[in-house]
């Protein structure tokens, strides 16, 4: 099995500033080609120890070092200088890239400056890799038995070179391998689902090896064989297993999301959906609509954070309001049978909250939720406590939600 | 200056399968206290790796050392078996905190299984650190001259510890220091800012370190002192010069948001505003509401998706839909004066685009977008291309969406 190491550079990543998403996206990646990712390092904008780091990682005989960082055109950009050290590169300037990236500033309708000259000069004892949609040129060469790849830090950018750049010459579709699975849950406690499946595990410890992930959706399972190529039957057979023990607990797997889940069951079953929010404020449209084709089931919502909204653009009764308060069963339920009725819906479902940090009382605390789904046969709410941290509360009272309709529909219309 | 090192460890790091944001969250906290993030490590759950990994770090004679992850109760969670050994430390158990966790389940509701017995297993050479809010026991020692800290890698958990236990003891708000500003930019390019403002920064280069970093909103500018705590006023005499030279295209600074500045805005102006989204489905509504006690000024919203609902809901003509098409001026200038109308609201904004993969055409190509704010007084529309990628396509429509409001009060009522 080849290994990795990534290098992500930038003080930014070390102060706090900006979260490493490249190193993710990359690791991923190479996952599906069966590229293991040893250890990743992030370090400052600094160029002794950017040198430092990238010697003391090509000691480690590794097949593949992946970078990022530190290419742009500004002056505190100066991973290329590293690289030109440890490569023992003499920089030139590439006439051809210059007239390119003219063009590409040209094409953008942004102003061509002079410090952008920098980014056409290019390091002798290596490969530039081009890149599509940006101006930093990429780098590439071979030490002491390691590829070496050095990308910009703009994710999108990152992203289109490895995939148009290196996958193509690189990695091989066929060698596409599958050496894990990752089963999305939703609903259940880690612990719960643990004590389930503890003995299938230890069955198949020899074989396959399990990781629980807990995230704002529920609890990710992560089945891994232990010696990559082989033995898969084994880690596809202990997954039959959990999926059978567990049940419609699971919405997914891998990449799936909720979110496309639902949308696939919702077209399955030719139904389609409007949403009516208040503390969610927009939060489960937007995750229903992240997925691509989604008009195809999904009709609109409306966001009734005044109350006089919900009451003339929602029919929902002001007594109901005035006597059990916007967040209770009777609301949220008049709010699902007024949108599904407003918008011709077949599903009428509605979320309304306290996410805080204000609105909370001694009855109706900060994290109180309740939600009503609505059709023409029947309307049904819940009512829930989460977390009282209004970001979280929001994310986990979305993702509730979009389960809730997910189940009602595996229920009544599968 | 006092130093840190920070090792995260979990497969799920180096799989791809998850974000590494608890030591993007660390070291923010660390950098109020003048505390530098020297390198941040991602390692599996091995325990050999491990071992290896903190002894190394061990020798670097850092100050601090933080660990996230791998104390959970199932079977892959090995780190408190790691920092046994390298502690020298016995298990022993602890009857109190067993205690404790049986309650703590209890009142969650959740049932008590025997696998988390484990939890209540301290080590001998170590302190424990409490947990407000989850199962799983910190871990704290000192050795080699280094504090190390030891936190489970659930982020709420990690956070509500190292704020409610960590701060108070070993760092004294008293000590905060600010040896750091960024400066928050909307709109503009970053080779032009850099162009704009380059004299300044090679004018106080000796003292000021100026870093840009791209974002969605816009480019962040962050401004480093060389030497920490002084020639403080240098960098504050920077900021100010470069604040004066970009004027209204530097939204805010430091951990500030465009949306809570927008909502600022509007209670300065005692303005009031409801959204009719498309393309964002729901996205611009939830960024207005993310800021907590944005119902001041935040009516509601309605998204519509289907052509259907902008014309019985928005008041939207017919027509002007055939005629122009869904993604047209003329038509989000109509939905922009028609959630305002029926909202009763001051400001009343619409966006409406083709954020693809479908939907395109060679007149309206995937990446179109248009946008309109309306006011009793005046109704105004924008028309706009982004990158033709689904996800940021509607990120950043949103925070245009945002800017153009941000702007447009500042330039008619401030």
């Amino acid at each position: 099995m080849d290994n990795a190491y990534i290098i992500t550079i930038g003080d930014e990543l070390l102060n706090g500033n900006t979260l490493d998403s490249n190193s993710t996206w990359l690791s991923k990646k190479l996952s599906f080609f069966g590229i293991k990712v040893i250890e990743k390092i992030s370090i400052p904008d600094d160029i002794n120890i950017i040198e430092n780091c990238i010697n003391n990682v090509l000691e480690k005989n590794c097949e593949f070092l992946f970078i990022t960082g530190g290419l742009g055109p500004t002056h505190d950009d100066i991973t290329k200088a590293a690289i030109k050290n440890v490569t023992n590169s003499k920089l030139e300037f590439d006439q051809d890239y210059y007239t390119e990236l003219k063009l590409k500033f040209k094409d953008k309708g942004i102003k061509f400056l002079e410090n952008n000259k920098s980014q056409a000069m290019v390091l002798s004892n290596c490969v530039k890799i081009e890149n599509p949609i940006g101006s930093a040129l990429g780098i590439n060469f071979d030490m002491k038995g390691s590829k070496v790849f050095v990308f910009p830090g703009v994710p999108k950018e990152m992203q289109v070179m490895f995939e148009k750049k290196i996958l193509p010459k690189y990695f091989n579709d066929n060698n596409k391998i599958v050496n894990n699975v990752t089963l999305l849950t939703a609903g259940l406690h880690e612990s719960y689902i643990y004590n389930e499946i503890e003995k299938l595990i230890l069955n198949f410890s020899n074989y396959v090896k399990v990781a629980f992930l807990p995230k704002y959706t529920g609890v990710n399972i992560r089945l891994s064989l232990l010696n990559n190529n082989i033995n898969t039957e084994k880690m596809f057979d202990l997954e039959n297993k959990i999926r059978t023990k567990l049940g419609n607990k699971i919405y997914g797997s891998d990449n799936e999301t909720l979110e496309e889940k639902l949308g696939e069951l919702l077209i399955e079953n030719n139904l389609n959906i409007a949403i009516a929010e208040s503390c969610t404020g927009g939060l489960l449209s937007k995750l229903i609509t992240d997925v691509p084709g989604s008009s195809r089931y999904y009709y609109g919502s409306t966001i009734a954070y005044k109350n006089d909204i919900k009451i003339k653009h929602l029919n929902v009764a002001e007594e109901s309001i005035n006597k059990f308060g916007a967040v209770s069963s009777e609301v949220v339920e008049e709010m699902a049978i007024g949108v599904r009725e407003k918008f011709k819906s077949d599903i009428g479902f509605s979320i309304s909250g306290i996410s805080g940090p204000e609105g909370g009382s001694k009855e109706k605390p900060v994290g109180l939720v309740c939600m009503a789904l609505s059709t023409n046969e029947k309307t049904i709410s819940k009512r829930f406590n989460f977390l009282p941290d209004r970001k979280m509360h929001r994310q986990i009272s979305s993702n509730v939600a979009m389960n809730m309709i997910r189940i009602y529909i595996l229920k009544n219309y599968d």
